[in-house]
């Protein structure tokens, strides 16, 4: 129990969502129950490495999260050339670069994906470190925001995301965070699973 | 004429650093005249894959950027898993690849050596995408921005970072950039080469 306990914090809300959805065989997962936790998770990517759900308070619709699997709590937690040539040290460095590196790899992928879906040309990705720096998760995460036209009939015109989809949605503004819809998310999850099959070449795992 | 034309847009700021820039034996740069451009470039990191350097509008002492050495004008231009098997696309995808795991590893370790110069355990990672999300420079860069605690005095008691040096600086605040001022930005600079070759193994290249 306890070395579940030291893998899996179970104060950590990241790592709750690690431990109820497991890495499957494709990065994109089947058809995952977002209510295996609580509060619900809208998972669209899950490999050992890492994983992307939906924030649940987006900034904007398709506000993406992308964090590691492995717990880390600050960017400066994760890959670190080893100092010493022992095992253990070798084997963390080993994990913690394949887990830093699969950032950086994903980073394109998923933000592809959140283009493909809401029609968006423009998104920050912005990851905090520190309570001084906005972090309230302890668990390294990049969100990855859409920033919207202001016209939205324009983006419903591109036939790319469907204008009444968003109506509820308060775009603009960083104050402007609101609770998850679950119909909505559950849409557009999907959408975004979809898509990221789509970058993969049709489903098929190439990472 | 063209091919380097091709490989260095003469429009972008940060491909002009890669030019004057080349990539030396060590990630860390010797002692890189800041001059060899202008605006004078405070380079801390030059890799085949990346370079890091000083933004010259800092919001805060130590704002680094972190950028891919070719050039990328958005995430979304980086790694894409390749959707055909010609040699020509597999090269593209398989460089792109190798930057994209760049930035995922050095993200981390440049962090820590802005931890170990400042004396901050805040900060924030930002990049932006487009000009609705703020992007200047059409060349994927991830910005570093330490968040200093508010009684400036502890970080010098610390004996971590010079108070006088900071003095100058406007810390706090998204709007208060200025010029980045020469002299400090030298110290600063070398600050950071010093703890990247520690973070590396005593300046050894590790990666």
């Amino acid at each position: 129990m306890s070395s579940i306990n030291e893998r899996y914090p179970v104060s950590c809300a990241f790592c709750k969502i690690a431990k109820a959805y497991p890495a499957e065989s494709s990065p994109v997962p089947a058809n995952p129950d977002p209510e295996l936790i609580d509060p619900g998770c809208y998972l669209i990517l899950s490999t050992p490495q890492v994983m992307a759900f939906l924030d649940i308070m987006p900034i904007a619709p398709g506000h993406i999260l992308l964090t590691t699997r492995p717990h880390y709590e600050k960017l400066s937690d994760m890959y670190a050339p080893p100092k010493s040539t022992d095992w253990a040290s070798e084997k963390t460095a080993t994990q913690a670069k394949e887990v830093s590196q699969a950032i950086g790899e994903w980073l394109p992928i998923v933000s592809r994906a959140l283009c493909a879906v809401t029609g968006i040309e423009d998104w920050n990705v912005v990851q905090n470190n520190g309570e001084r720096a906005a972090q309230v998760v302890p668990h390294v995460h990049f969100h990855l925001i859409p920033r919207y036209q202001e016209g939205r009939r324009e983006i419903g015109g591109k036939g790319k995301v469907d204008y009444g989809m968003l109506k509820s949605w308060k775009v603009f503004g960083r104050g402007s965070r609101e609770d998850l819809d679950e119909e909505e998310a559950q849409v557009m999850a999907s959408s975004l699973r979809e898509a990221l099959k789509v970058e993969l070449g049709g489903g098929k795992a190439k990472l």
